[in-house]
């Protein structure tokens, strides 16, 4: 299997399958992995994911559901389940993705299902429920390999291939103490190396990273990132082990954050769905532009201001929306740098410092050698000398302005503990149309009047 | 350890060990892990980690230039050391690592540090130096477990140990025939369950995932995440194993492609560096900002070319900056939601179609929204219905552009092959500019004079 790619060939024959009976439609579809019917199904409609859930197996129809992307609402192929099936499929799933699920669903639904489910199941998943979806408690999975630090190799060799029966996959140990405290983690690698009487407590790497349930996932994905872990233990404030999260959870909240970082820089809503309707769209970018509606009428109201010295210059409306269109591009790529800079690092006051100092110089440079080509223009084309220098001074005098400010608020922002990446461009680049404005019409009153 | 930061106590205390002796400097460094101390690296000057790694024992020292990010240039620490203290680093980084920074040192340093190295390393390391460095093979690393399929369980336990006495880590064994061809993959626990005298032939999965070595990274890292692997082999044309892709290497590319989509729809270089100097950000950003004052000049040119409407209606100066911005706005919306949709899945011609009719919508829906507004302002403020029908068609028709082109020229850029963050919010907002112009002044002359 070297693509994952469903080809069209493919999309076909199994659309080709849908019109015609189950037994036909069961046997294609068994040929694909999970996580192609589960992109199949982004482009089926909602009668015939339904449908092919109900024709697979508990455990494969499970996995799809699980590797559907959150955006496509897997949740809602549960709904329509008969109770008998539907309990089926969730005790397949792992609990977490489980308790991901069934969170969506309206408060009544859910009561429904846990009732249904077995009490052990519906018991772990509803202790789940409790933790914000996006803590490391709402990331993890409760079903973990739980050795005790005294037990030998052999015994603990024996105790990990029972406790493993019922997982998919596992990464690492988790040795705890008898008080049932995590004391450290263990590769099975190193136990299979050791010799056979070895206590597992000596096996132990002591100084191991763990998380707590309340951590916030961005953080999570951080520490996976940087220690290069398959898996991290998370607990509780005593210590206890609660469950652990995997690498794969965390790369689903990497693509997450980007995601929202990219959005919320454009002035689109974190939660705008990717592949969303119109409607969804409309509420979520609507908001945003009456904002920047709003501070439009701001800089227009700086135009207005200046209406004599247009009227009796009216080149200077050629060169206003250049230099305010300029000064907003220049505050996009600071603001693009420093979010992303901040998202991957924390700065200290001192990198801050000269992220913003850096940015001056920049915003400098770039709207000097921008303003020069400008004032050539200006002196050439409309014969000018002086609105060439005014319009040197406003470019330049943007071009810093929006550098500061492009790299400034977001660093501020995140001073105060709100998300940088809400200095969207959209904000910023109404505030050098102000500036860029405010600059080329108040010196062109100064000096060319 | 539950949190990977480096408090500024910390910092202080290194940065005070580093005026004093060595000997205090090296006891105080040997309490961190080595990405603590990358992290570190990031806020001293060269000299200082120049100073800290000739302290560290080899196998440490290899674990912080292997940590560290690349845009702080880790190939710079091995350019001043003894040689033989640089072999003995070198020996101990995974292949992987040691050829991405040997690759970052000019030619003729190439050659020098890999005449130096012992030959079953230099031979390695010259193999993969071959691979382009965002490809499978430049991703991937050499050492990995491989058994041959005929063995039974004892001995292929006993193999895997042998082999992996030289790893860090490993998550699944390669399984070869006696051609050398990978026919499955096998996982340790899978190996440990079974009964003693099965071949592992028995054990394998023969529908695995794989790729070739010059599968381009991001294939290699949308397959890693599809399914969930923590490791994926890399094979030649005839299935022979070169080597492994981990998951780690994978978080690490979807990082780096996901700082360079949101530099490029920001108009800035994929290639800047975040935290470079000034320099290199005028260098990448400046050859945008002067395209953009071209095509500044074309929607100026519309605005020149209107200059009799203008005079005669000097209140469209203050509405066109609107109409013009907002139209922006909306482009860049509708383009981060496509670029970023693009990025994460394949869309289908149909699944296309059907985003850029949902631009369409939603640019009716929030331009003739937003169109409303402002001709209430134009009808109360300006008391001028006509104008404010001129400017509510204007903003409606430009919206809706807006949102066409913001999410129909990433998708006709991917389907040419060419990288849809290109279509930057920069080119976009321009286009908008320059049809927002034309609009409203073309509809102010056909109707208003």
């Amino acid at each position: 299997m070297q693509s994952f790619e469903l080809n069209k060939t493919d999309v076909l024959r199994i659309k080709q399958a849908l019109e015609e009976d189950d037994v036909k439609l069961q046997s294609l579809i068994a040929e694909y992995h999970a996580s192609e019917i589960a992109i199949l199904f982004e482009s089926l409609p909602q009668e015939a994911r339904e449908r092919i859930i109900s024709l697979l197996p508990a455990e494969l129809a499970s996995e799809v559901i699980s590797e559907m992307d959150a955006e496509f609402h897997p949740e809602r192929l549960l709904e329509n389940l008969h109770p008998e099936r539907r309990s089926e499929i969730i005790e397949e799933l792992d609990y977490d993705d489980a308790t991901d699920l069934i969170s969506q669903l309206p408060e009544d639904q859910q009561k429904e299902i846990l009732e249904e489910l077995d009490e052990e199941d519906a018991t772990n998943i509803r202790s789940l429920l409790k933790y914000e979806e996006d803590t490391a408690g709402g990331l993890m999975n409760t079903q973990v390999i739980k050795i005790n630090e005294n037990l030998i190799k052999k015994d603990a060799l024996d105790e990990i291939i029972r406790q493993s029966e019922e997982m998919e996959e596992f990464y690492t140990i988790n040795v705890v103490n008898d008080a049932n405290i995590l004391t450290g983690i263990v590769s099975l690698k190193d136990i299979i190396k050791a010799r056979y009487s070895i206590k597992i407590k000596e096996l132990i790497k002591p100084d191991f990273v763990y998380v707590k349930a309340e951590t916030d996932q961005e953080e999570v994905a951080k520490l996976i990132s940087q220690y290069n872990l398959t898996s991290i233990p998370v607990v509780d404030d005593h210590m206890r082990l609660l469950g652990r999260i995997t690498f794969d959870d965390v790369i689903d909240v990497m693509q997450e954050e980007n995601t929202e970082d990219i959005l919320k820089i454009s002035g689109v809503s974190e939660d705008e769905e990717l592949a969303g309707n119109w409607r969804e769209a409309v509420k979520s970018r609507l908001p945003w532009l009456i904002l920047n509606l709003g501070t439009a009428f701001l800089a227009s109201s700086v135009i207005r201001h200046f209406d004599g010295t247009i009227k009796s210059l009216g080149i200077l409306t050629a060169y206003m929306t250049i230099i305010a269109g300029m000064g907003g591009n220049a505050a996009t790529q600071a603001l693009a740098v420093t979010v992303r800079r901040i998202s991957l690092t924390d700065l200290t006051d001192a990198q801050a410092y000269r992220a913003v100092l850096k940015e001056f110089t920049v915003g400098l440079i770039n709207g000097a050698t921008n303003g020069f080509i400008i004032f050539l223009f200006a002196v050439f084309y409309d014969s000018n000398p002086l609105l060439g220098l005014v319009i040197f001074i406003a470019m330049t005098g943007n071009m810093i302005i929006a550098g500061v400010a492009g790299s400034s608020i977001p660093l501020v922002l995140k001073r105060l503990g709100i998300d940088p990446a809400i200095a969207s461009s959209i904000i910023i680049t109404t505030f050098t149309d102000v500036c860029g404005f405010l600059l080329l019409l108040g010196l062109a009153t100064k000096l060319l009047l």
